[in-house]
């Protein structure tokens, strides 16, 4: 049944990195390319971003069309999927203030995941304080999601009080006016091995300060000098020292993405992954040659994305014109949606009916 | 000069009361008909108004048109004065949410008057905790009053601390982006007697479920009752006592509405108000006398308010129109501003500066 409408995002404060192929690009492209849905909608939240940029809107402005020319180089396909910015669509925002009034302000700050992301950002110390705004994220995205009255919304398992918050503001709405919201349901990878790939240097996370992470964008040579650098088991001095391959990123990446196929065409003389962590766990296979198997892998991977991103980077009037057409679609939908919950709260005031209660009212 | 803008406003929570008649639609009236602005603005602040009656939308959509009818019948004219409903500015909304980032939650939550409208709310308590759009609203009060770079905001003086969270806002925003926003200015009653009139019954605030107020709706009889039962000085027992005038509710009432005229007309025994007060100190003036009289200085007021109210009464759908005519008006207002704050924040792509910026940065 072609009745689910699929939302998902990202906030634009940098080029996308192979956690996000690995974490929900890949998994995006499978679903669109399954075609089971009626809308497929990807957001650049950069409403969002801003929560926790206020100060810098130079770095959202900036990374729009990075993050449109990932999505396109990746195989997300504006005939399938639509692409909207987040600020434009004013609907988010009205939501968002009626949801506001569903939600006590202890429940918000309950949620672990913003409590979390408070501690990182060091908004719980005494002299700066959380931004109201970043405070009330969930609330805004559970506009987001109901605005499209999403039903699958894939996630990260991280973000499923995210996904909690907006069932109780469904339920809430719902009760309180009218049936209007359509509940939401998270879609969690099945592949845990693939949700959070580290940085290159074995740290949890890649990000842009570390210099640990490798960008869809980056050049044939930037993805070889990183893998060729990567950190593996700091035990295995030797070749022929036995290796370990947990909390081996080499490994970790493999894991994530290399096939058999792979071993066909690059390594013939295993047959697949697990030969290959075998024979480095018993000793004797170097760290030189399982960092090229996996820069060939993930060129493999990568090539072609390259290219794609290549032939859109020559092409921007194209590329912000199908951010135009998607965010004139998101537009229409999300309207539609506020209008119903204008009417479910009583608050539409320009139309026959209240001109009619209007009427009977002081006619008496 | 004529470069004020001036906004002002009610929450269409119930029709008004002599008490906003005193304490703000008179100086409306007057400020308007000074004429010395360039723009002044009415807003019927429903969105507002649903963040503590998010339960009860009901009373907010039946109140819309008796607030505009009670606007219209005291002399405020949709010639000079443009009257909008906030829930159809959708510049609001956004705006609320990119000021929401530049206010942290114990700055906001800081707020006197918020907080103790929180404890008179019972919010306070842990069972039920305060809505967080509620908490939200000097944040959206500040949207208001910027959207329409008001620099002049007639409130009283339990609401300076909102004011000052606007200016917070404006020097926030145009220190961190642009110098988009207007510094706005308190704008408080001269006449500090008038400013809070208390129930009939002598209780600090006139409320509906006290049945203690005097509705700018009520009829002619209603009225007469509501006064000849009003609270005076209870050790007032016999006309021969001395009596209060303090804290005696008819003669605040007449403090704030009878005129040297008004004895002319209706009492010429005395000259004004002091003699009549004297002679109520030193006894021998009876509590019958000076409500019939504050019942003549009130309809005075009241009987032309009320033939209005009857005039607009007949003309819903004129009234409407007026409303609608306003909201227009006040979107397009509204819009400018929201598109300088998006462009100074840089959050518009859809223009031939952001085109240029990405041709220029991809075509290196």
């Amino acid at each position: 049944m072609k009745e689910n409408i699929i939302l998902t995002g990202d906030r634009p404060t940098g080029k996308l990195h192979i956690g996000h192929f690995v974490g929900s690009l890949r998994e995006r492209v499978k679903l669109q390319n399954e075609g089971n849905y009626k809308e497929m909608l990807i957001m650049i939240a950069d409403m969002q971003a801003l929560t926790d940029n206020s100060g810098n809107p130079q770095k959202v402005r900036d990374n729009i069309i990075e993050v449109m020319l990932d999505y396109l180089s990746v195989g997300l396909d504006p005939e399938k999927t639509i692409f909207f910015v987040q600020s434009e669509i004013k609907a988010l925002t009205e939501l968002t203030m009626y949801y506001m009034n569903l939600v006590t302000l202890p429940r918000l700050l309950r949620n672990p995941t913003v409590k979390s992301e408070i501690k990182m950002r060091g908004y719980d110390n005494d002299t700066t304080g959380v931004p109201v705004g970043f405070a009330n994220y969930p609330i805004s995205q559970a506009a987001d999601i109901t605005a499209f009255k999403a039903n699958v919304v894939p996630v990260g398992d991280d973000q499923l009080p995210m996904i909690e918050q907006t069932r109780e503001i469904v339920k809430s709405f719902n009760n309180t006016y009218n049936e209007v919201l359509i509940m939401p349901n998270a879609k969690i990878p099945d592949n845990k091995v693939c949700c959070r790939l580290p940085g290159t240097d074995g740290n949890a996370k890649m990000s842009k300060s570390l210099g640990n992470g490798i960008y869809l964008s980056d050049t044939k040579e930037e993805v070889k000098r990183k893998v060729m650098s990567m950190y593996t088991d700091p035990n295995h001095l030797k070749i022929s020292d036995p290796g370990n391959v947990e909390e081996n990123t080499v490994f970790t990446y493999l894991d994530a993405f290399c096939t058999d196929e792979d071993f066909i065409k690059y390594l013939p003389e295993y047959k697949n992954l697990d030969e290959l962590k075998n024979h480095y766990r018993r000793g004797g296979l170097g760290d030189v040659k399982i960092k090229q198997f996996l820069n060939q892998v993930l060129e493999g991977v990568l090539e072609p994305i390259r290219e794609k991103r290549k032939y859109y980077e020559q092409r921007i009037p194209e590329v912000i014109e199908i951010l135009k057409l998607g965010t004139a679609k998101a537009n229409s939908l999300a309207n539609e949606t506020l209008n119903e919950v204008k009417h479910a709260i009583g608050i539409d005031y320009f139309n026959e009916e209240f001109l009619n209660e209007q009427l009977n009212k002081f006619s008496k």
